[in-house]
């Protein structure tokens, strides 16, 4: 395959997600890393190559988004800078007006109608206007709590009610997952810390909750989230959330996420069907690898699909009828 | 919804499956039942609410396909009569030449170009022509053996390997199914009547193998077939068979079917990415179930496809990048 032949992609935001995403592009043939976005001065001018310990590459670390993504004209933005719509919303506009697709790790991202959703308004009209697709995924929201779950959905005639709990071990993720979900914090300060969004545990629960009501077509009346920290001789050593979705008094999606030291990792999905229950359970997903695994997936699919925002549930093919 | 907004379905085949997506439909609002073919002179003329128990619907089975179809003009077909593409290659023609888009539960059809080549290009061509969906999807191929599998290959960097196991109690599954399989005959005379094709087995194994070859670039140079008696007391007491999809020495694609009298119904999918594995296991998947499930659950899905003659791995998003 000639360079001419490769897809120009950049990566926007250079932390870990980002530089597991180069090491993997760069193993790949058909994609070109034609520009890398970040702030972080330490790292700003050098030669990503020499980041990553993989050799030069010609590819310059830089803080100038619209200059990189003007001169280097990238097809697909692969986009993994913070949590938080409000934040990246800078950051997703200039991309789009500069018409490139993107694929962000952004978990607000993921459903923005719902926290977001005068951003989600402008971001629809934007990705239109400038013919690109806008697609934020990665393990969750993303993955394990709505799209495999979805998918599974496509063998259970009349889907009643949907629990998926991921369980991971804390100790085995890198540090700054640990420092997000304020592992080894005194027991008093999690809440203060929490609330001041010092710490922000797993962040978009409701965002898969509404990803799945909206492909089954749940009538959700309201969504309740909750996090609460897992102490141990008055330390954090984890944490456990959840998202509950009820229509009236029933719960019809229940997510639920802990990391906690030294848990064995493991995903559970379970399907109330009309007559029958599927169970699937899984050894555990490692959450980085699979966030960029399913980012890469995904970059054939944007590039054909229609222009717009997109939740994952675009791309499902399967539409289970259900009893409304 | 009044009637004329509802999707008019026409069922090809009132058998087993037929009557179970006769009975889901009718639960249905988005849809009408528009017409019901079936050749069993058992059936033939008679209301399909008498032959369900569910009380008269004024949906009579006709064993005249064009007349019905050309009458009630049904925008989505469920075809399910039998495994092997060139004895329902008539029947799925007549549907396209009315402008019928299909679903189908035959288990060749699934990938079509790998024992009837020929018949999948004249059927691509045709539904071209009169702008129709021709899909095969139920639970296997369709499901468990590609679709699961290839889903959580999003979730997998560089998938090596994929080896799928599903396993039934043959006990609990319907008579023809039993029969499909040779329980209860003297073992003696099993390899007879599979190779007379009076017993299948399980169809489709090389099917489910060609969808995950093809969607993860797998370029495979050869794949084996092969099904044998699970034997108890010189009687054939259930079957396993596999397809094993190599490229060069190395096995790619194991995909395994063992249904047996008494075995524990479980699934189990194992993908072996760069640096770690996936294993999911479920409790079991009910066959007939979900194959139902599946088919309704792509009707709007490829009511808005573009038209031709499709796979499953055509409607998955991921397009996991692989070392080839």
């Amino acid at each position: 395959m000639s360079t001419l032949d490769k897809i120009p992609v950049m990566l926007y935001g250079f932390g870990f997600i980002g530089r597991m995403l180069a090491r993997a592009l760069l193993k790949l043939k058909q994609y070109d890393i034609v520009g890398v976005i970040d702030i972080n001065p330490k790292i700003v001018g050098h030669d990503i190559g020499d980041i990553l310990g993989t050799g030069k590459t010609g590819v310059i670390v830089s803080n100038n988004p619209e200059k990189v993504i003007r001169n280097s004209k990238p097809r697909v933005i692969l986009h993994a800078t913070t949590s938080f719509l409000n934040q990246v919303f800078p950051q997703i506009k200039t991309a789009i007006e500069h018409g490139a697709n993107i694929i962000s790790s952004c978990e607000t991202l993921a459903y923005p109608w719902y926290r977001y959703p005068e951003l989600a308004k402008e971001l629809d009209k934007l990705a239109k206007k400038h013919e690109v697709t806008v697609l934020s995924a990665g393990v969750n929201p993303g993955f394990i709590f709505d799209t495999l779950p979805l998918i599974i959905s496509g063998s259970c005639l009349f889907v009643k009610r949907i629990k998926v709990i991921r369980k991971i071990n804390a100790l085995k993720r890198r540090l700054s997952f640990q420092r997000k979900i304020g592992l080894g914090i005194p027991a008093y300060m999690f809440d203060k810390l929490l609330n001041e969004g010092k710490i922000t545990g797993h962040v978009g629960y409701a965002e898969s909750a509404m990803i799945i009501a909206k492909t089954l077509g749940f009538k959700l009346s309201k969504i309740v989230e909750k996090q609460e920290p897992i102490i141990f001789n008055n330390k954090v050593i984890g944490i456990k959330g959840y998202a509950a979705g009820y229509s009236g008094k029933r719960k019809r999606i229940y997510l639920e996420f802990i990391a906690s030291a030294n848990l064995k990792d493991q995903d559970i999905v379970v399907l109330e069907c009309e007559n029958y229950k599927i169970r699937w359970v899984s050894g555990g997903t490692p959450g980085d690898q699979a966030t960029i695994s399913v980012m890469l997936s995904f970059i054939p699919t944007i590039l054909k699909s229609e222009s717009g925002l997109k939740t994952v549930a675009d791309f499902i093919p399967f539409r289970t009828p259900v009893y409304s």
